[in-house]
């Protein structure tokens, strides 16, 4: 299961919560595993989640009934309580059906609840929360939406829940790791296949659409493609070009796509011909940084921590003037999860996070260098999700 | 430019709004042109543009300093006044820079305005809107951030203008079609990609999987995949599978990508073998109400005409019991643009829309058949986007 049952309920508890309501797609499918494709590819169209933390197995899910087909075929789905609403036609032929489609014609026989926020409230009163501490994931709400539920439910007592989803979030199942560690092994694999096709002249966007090809051949789908030659390597959201490559040019990738509905981040750095000096002593030290990072990272250290540590290494070991903003930041159904990797942050690291730890270098005039590595954080300390450790790869 | 100026000025003097501030990903990039990452591939970040209706070229677009790069980068961003708000660190090599480095230094030099709201207030009273008349598209604001504009800008009528963005982007601009053109030539490439590794025993998934390649290796991100086979293409929503092709089955498209920014949704239904007698007649049904629906589409026909149109066709040529929501919808930036083609719509068809004309057909336990094409409204009539009109398509 995507969801991690044991702490929704105990920082339910800790907050004085009785049930989470999830409107927005990345909560809706981590509290069901339900993946809702109109609310995940557009704004505007919703599917919502009810979970009592004492009781999580009675959970329901509210779909319009254009989606209901999702509900029956995906396996991540466990929620036995669908509700739907909101009028779609569908015909069916005079035979005997298989069990996906029975499936279907029994959620399309449901009640038809008019729309997702009478839904929502019917759902709420029929659990018996009408009267309860109810946080509702306010990201996932229409304008005026919030208003109306406060007004509906007066004696329920509302509370905005989306920073507490995250804190949920933060700390992932196996289920969830297993996939972090594919889409990331993804993401390597497809830088390899990109820099499998570097010759001089090569462009930016052949590089991108080899990097590409690789992601949707392995079943994943592209995300962030920042692919960058030389100076424009050192803008950090780099747009492949046709800028072509030129011999003694710094490659910078960050980049990672979505496998199963969970993100990858990494960032590699090649070099088409011998470095100079400079590069290999700057991306040693950014290499250290993360490598610093990696010795400290261990449950109960403090982000702050990490931070500095990574910062430290990183300006001790090459680059006396590095400065950064973060070092890196969770990542999950989301590309930004908790923990933030920054100064000052008191966000603590716990067992089962997963992280990409990075420290890029953007010098305008010169090059972007940079190393983004995933970690899941165990017991002893991090582990790699991916094979490769984000070293300097120097191309003939 | 992608933004339709004449048709933000005429719609903004009808409802007397005297400026409009996007705030969704879309409008944003649509009033400037500027594509911000970060608030395209997650929910959170924040990007805005301000446009005086009648001094469109006094627009200003307020970004957060990370992302400064793709202002100083991206061809299509036409807007000179940029406001940037957050701290982003970047270093700079002692050489002479380039135009794109130069301007990127430029534009990281502009004052610091603290975050998106505070940049959004500064630049309302700047240019002179403190007591106008001001339309916020309300979809891309955060929770209570719609009650602080109010409230932090008490001389000023907001409305709310979500829905005004979705009527002006209506009527496309010649830069609009031509990317909207693309993609849906793309996608059918796609499809064609995917027909072409069909055999015995090929999966749903390694179809998607051709499509997908064919898709990036044109530039374009992928987006819509529904691809199945024989009754798992009744599945309105159908999720490739390992489900393998057996002779007779129907494959079903519903799929496109996104290029440049731009959506394409075509839907395109292949037999393996000759297909049965029902198949061909409700096939051809649909793609009559197709047919039919085009031969009534011109300017000043409204939405409801056209599907009446398409469903009495479909029900005469042979699915007598058809019954449909919508035949269809606009398509741009959104997936599902104005007009939407449904029974008792008064939205009434102009030039320059774009529009995706679909009658699909969801039978279970039996098959899913459906018609998908895209066309420009002229002035005398619909012109395909593509070149395949959505024929059945008999693979021996």
């Amino acid at each position: 299961m995507l969801l991690n049952q044991t702490r929704l309920q105990s920082l339910c508890a800790e907050s004085s919560i009785d049930a989470l309501v999830a409107t927005a797609p990345e909560n809706v499918t981590y509290s069901t595993g339900y993946w809702a494709l109109s609310q995940w590819i557009r704004r505007g169209p919703q599917s919502f989640a009810v979970l009592p933390a004492r009781d999580i197995a009675a959970a329901c899910v509210l779909a319009p009934t254009s989606l209901l087909d999702q509900l029956a075929d995906q396996e991540d789905v466990w929620v036995e309580d669908v509700r739907r609403f909101g009028f779609f036609h569908m015909d069916q032929a005079d035979v005997e059906l298989g069990p996906l489609d029975r499936e279907l014609v029994r959620l399309n026989a449901l009640p038809d609840r008019k729309d997702g926020i009478a839904a929502l409230l019917s759902a709420i009163r029929d659990m018996g929360l009408e009267r309860s501490s109810v946080g509702i994931d306010e990201l996932g709400l229409m304008p005026g939406q919030w208003e109306q539920l406060v007004r509906e439910l007066p004696h329920c007592k509302i509370s905005p829940a989306s920073e507490l989803f995250r804190r949920i979030r933060a700390v992932k199942t196996p289920a969830e790791i297993e996939r972090l560690s594919r889409v990331a092994v993804i993401a390597e694999r497809s830088v390899a296949a990109a820099l499998a096709i570097v010759e001089e002249g090569v462009t930016e966007m052949e590089l991108a659409r080899a990097f590409h090809t690789r992601t949707v051949q392995d079943d994943a789908f592209p995300v962030l493609g920042c692919i960058g030659f030389g100076t424009r390597s050192a803008m950090p959201n780099v747009h492949p070009s046709q800028a072509p490559l030129r011999r003694g040019d710094v490659i910078r990738f960050d980049v990672g796509g979505r496998y199963k509905h969970y993100r990858a981040d990494i960032a590699r750095i090649a070099t088409f011909g011998e470095p100079d000096a400079r590069v290999k002593t700057y991306h040693r030290a950014l290499h250290n940084g993360v490598n610093a990072a990696f010795e400290v990272i261990r449950p109960g250290v403090t982000a702050a921590e990490v931070f500095k540590t990574a910062v430290e290494a990183a300006q001790r070991s090459g680059i006396p003037h590095y400065s950064r903003n973060h070092v890196g930041h969770g990542i999950g159904l989301d590309g930004y999860d908790v923990p933030n990797l920054a100064p000052g942050s008191k966000q603590v690291i716990e067992e089962g996070m997963v992280m990409c730890v990075e420290t890029p270098y953007y010098e305008l005039g010169w090059c972007g260098l940079q190393v983004e590595n995933t970690v899941v954080v165990r017991a002893d300390g991090p582990q790699l999700l991916h094979r490769t450790d984000g070293a300097l790869q120097v191309l003939a």
